[in-house]
């Protein structure tokens, strides 16, 4: 069966995200420190339409996270914006032509048509929970992996509910102090890791991990 | 100078030590999952006056967590025990020959006389902070560097007063949902951090960083 997998950029101290994240900061404060590493990677650049770019260590972490995958779920906090949607609703922070190019899952409280992007990216909207938006990412994506891009609180609910297959992560070399983490409100999740991968780069060291259910 | 050194095992989640430590329970509930991937090795039983075990990737981390080491802190938290000493005063866990074989500074509020025990270990109790108690261990140390061995909380205040130099992470992949973090109260710390070794071992991952006062 295809797999879930969650490729995130965390910091040393696990803060995935800084504080008073906003439509004007969607990292929060100090949060542009988590992506540094990959902006400047032509592996990077490229799916968002940019020339040039460097190729190394890291090319090979970041080539991996797109092969195989078929559909993304994300939270609404990833995507953007808080509440109903509105008139005039918000449209996610990429533009006309999402780095995605395929079906988007959004994990939300707030019911929405679906939106179609350039470069075969399309937004579903999701009002019946994590598994449901898992379910229509899978058909979706045809026997291929799904990726689960965060924020914080759906990743949560995924790794809790056991529904995670393998995890990557980006552990960058700073100390924020304040955030969102990744790994809070786990208190009573049952969850087996395998180190599978461990990779040095330049300004960031690649983990990943295979995930299983305990007993 | 000699340079001020922490290893620390440490849980994905960044826990280094479970919920509701106790005499009985030291490491807390689920703290004994920090050190399994040491008990085995012959580098970690040797100076524990065990015989055999095993040699694998860990064992030169471990050889170099000993090496040009001159002295020990830590914190009261990690000697046991809590608040004046009494009349039959705690010993700390290692019995009459600790592994440490070297004189050990121990913060604490709580003043008392130095103990002397087998194989070179010394307790000397330091009441006025931990810059007098990093002060007295560089005195004894000799030039060599001074190993800080936790708990959390000590750990902490030298991270954030910028006095340690040096931090060797053991990463075990283990999510506890609670207990004490290393990476906690460190909001207005200025710590610049540079990864300069990683190295995939059974159970557990080593990463090595240089730290540095960021201005």
């Amino acid at each position: 069966m295809s797999k879930l997998r969650c490729h995130i950029s965390i910091l040393l101290d696990g803060f995935v995200a800084g504080p008073n994240q906003s439509k004007e900061n969607p990292l929060g404060e100090g949060g542009e420190q988590l992506h540094e590493w990959a902006l400047e990677l032509e592996a990077w650049r490229r799916p968002h339409g940019l020339d040039g770019g460097e190729i190394n260590a890291s090319t090979e972490v970041m080539e991996w996270s797109l092969e195989n995958l078929g559909a993304i779920v994300m939270g609404r906090n990833m995507f953007g914006g808080e509440g109903p949607w509105g008139d005039e609703p918000w449209d996610g922070w990429w533009g006309d032509n999402p780095p995605f190019h395929m079906p988007v899952f959004i994990v939300t409280h707030h019911a929405r048509e679906p939106v179609t992007k350039e470069g075969g990216t399309t937004f579903t909207f999701v009002t019946d929970g994590i598994e449901a938006a898992l379910e229509q990412a899978r058909d979706a994506a045809g026997g291929k992996d799904i990726g689960l891009s965060g924020g914080a609180n759906v990743a949560q609910q995924y790794l809790k509910a056991g529904l995670l297959d393998e995890m990557q992560l980006h552990v960058v070399p700073v100390l924020l102090g304040a955030g969102a983490r990744l790994f809070d409100n786990l208190e009573d999740a049952k969850i087996g890791l395998d180190c599978t991968r461990v990779l040095e780069a330049p300004g960031v060291t690649h983990l990943r991990y295979r995930i299983t259910r305990l007993p």
